[in-house]
């Protein structure tokens, strides 16, 4: 039986005999307007925890544009059916009040891994997510939390905030859902005309084209870089914000790929901001690179420089 | 019967079971070479606890110069039979490694109430103490933190980031406790030679002066800072690095007292820093006073500029 909860006494209170009984509690944080990648991480947390709490709140510390979080879809009564279909137990819906009762002064971030990617394009972003994350976590404190691949940088410094401050829980990533095109699912996507969405393909398919050419022996992340760009100027209201291969855990570009690599990219279509990501990894069976190796490693490679395949 | 634990794990193991049966738990963060007023804080966690950890780590994400990091002391077999004396539960000592096992990158901050006082003189501070109590505070999961109100800036900062980060627990500020002459008790103290054991009482000394001024109706900050100056020229061992009024909560400079003001001071005597503070209420009863208010707050004055009495 779903319970909606907007104070964070209330949802305290209700969690605590929880706790005390050993009951493992599941917590998916989301801004709302859910959509089936959501239902994949309510459904894994569903499966792993006596309890399930959704929390829902659209976070003003992370937008960097008001026009962002003033257009964010915010369809409450769908997202509580959506719940109730899942058999959540509590939806967590605090106001921006109940969150920030007066100026939030203490911060939590993680300045290396928020400088790369998105983190460069949206300054303060990322040190708003870790910061109403640790609020989420510490309120609710979950024994598991889910995130989607998805947000593959915010997912990467969730994770090292849980690891360097010894939150005592597991973060437990949720792979990307994507239309038949390869879209991946995100809220944002209703904001695009039936054009846009057709355009919005490009994304998936340039990833997808980035890693074939890993997995035929390319080694030199400018070459696919340059390689894949053509794609995006095949029309004006496309505008690429960055495609980027670098190391999945310290987010720092990769010039020469002879590890995993996370090929990550932000896409503006008009005016709606889409990113998606991929994590391959180069073949290993003695197949010769197309192009010659670096002495740098990868995780402290300079970004990609010009190079001749 | 007191347990010393060094591994994080392990003392989670122990603390769970606790938990579980609803055992309320204290803990007091040291850096060790425990005096009478770390024994205060202690007792006081017994009094309120069913179990108590100290911890006992020199954290060295808090030190600015290594040579006051190799040179704090660290005398833990005393330590420990103190701990035993006030029937501690729980010692936790970890090493560096167990805290720290690789780089930090995630960190707490509250760079607002760490830029004055202290903090304007040790660049980076209170980022490490708010980062390690953060730790402390998820690995011990305590029901209560004891924290001394010698240390007033990382009272307020520490109060500040449980508030903003809706961290689970409550924070008892403790009195500072003194030796015969006013000396606050400090681990600091014990690298004092006779004579300058002689000298640090002019820091008590010059609280209780300004203490007095405001208690006669004296409403400048600026008066009562030039007032006790000529107090610490008496000596060239002497260097006085601030000595400051500020809002308690904020930690802004005030210039008009006419609240509860904070008065803070750091002094130097040979290569050893100590520092002390009072809180002063300004008396209301009718008093007329010596200087003319001005139109800002307390909470918004700008520093305190020179004005005549």
């Amino acid at each position: 039986m779903l319970e909606v909860v907007a104070s964070i006494a209330n949802l305290r209170e209700r969690l605590l005999p929880m706790r005390r009984a050993g009951k493992s509690i599941g917590l998916v944080p989301t801004m709302g307007a859910l959509h089936a990648g959501h239902r994949r991480l309510i459904e894994r947390a569903r499966q792993q925890n006596s309890a399930v709490v959704v929390s829902i709140f659209v976070n003003p510390l992370q937008f960097d544009r008001n026009e962002d979080l003033a257009r964010y879809p915010r369809p409450l009564d769908d997202d509580l059916t959506c719940c109730r279909e899942l058999h959540v137990d509590f939806v967590f819906t605090p106001s921006a009040a109940e969150m920030y009762p007066h100026e939030q002064l203490a911060i939590v971030d993680v300045p290396q891994l928020s400088e790369h990617l998105c983190g460069a394009h949206r300054p303060g972003h990322f040190r708003g997510v870790a910061t109403v994350v640790m609020k989420l976590f510490q309120i609710v404190q979950p024994e598991r939390a889910y995130f989607g691949e998805k947000d593959a940088q915010q997912l990467a410094i969730i994770q090292r905030m849980v690891e360097d401050l010894n939150l005592p829980l597991t973060i437990v990533p949720v792979a990307t859902v994507r239309e038949p095109d390869g879209l991946a699912l995100s809220s944002r996507n209703r904001h695009l005309n039936e054009e846009q969405r057709q355009l919005a393909a490009i994304l998936p398919t340039a990833l997808q084209a980035a890693r074939a050419r890993i997995q035929s022996g390319e080694r030199s992340a400018h070459v696919i870089q340059t390689a894949v760009a053509p794609l995006f100027d095949r029309h004006p209201g496309l505008r690429l914000e960055y495609f980027s291969l670098v190391d999945p855990q310290t987010l720092a570009p990769v010039s020469y790929i002879d590890r995993p690599v996370l090929i990550a990219a932000a896409l503006w279509i008009g005016s709606t901001r889409l990113i998606d990501n991929l994590t391959v990894s180069p073949i290993e069976n003695g197949q010769p690179p197309l192009s010659s190796p670096r002495t740098s490693t990868a995780t402290e490679a300079p970004p990609a420089k010009l190079r001749s395949p």
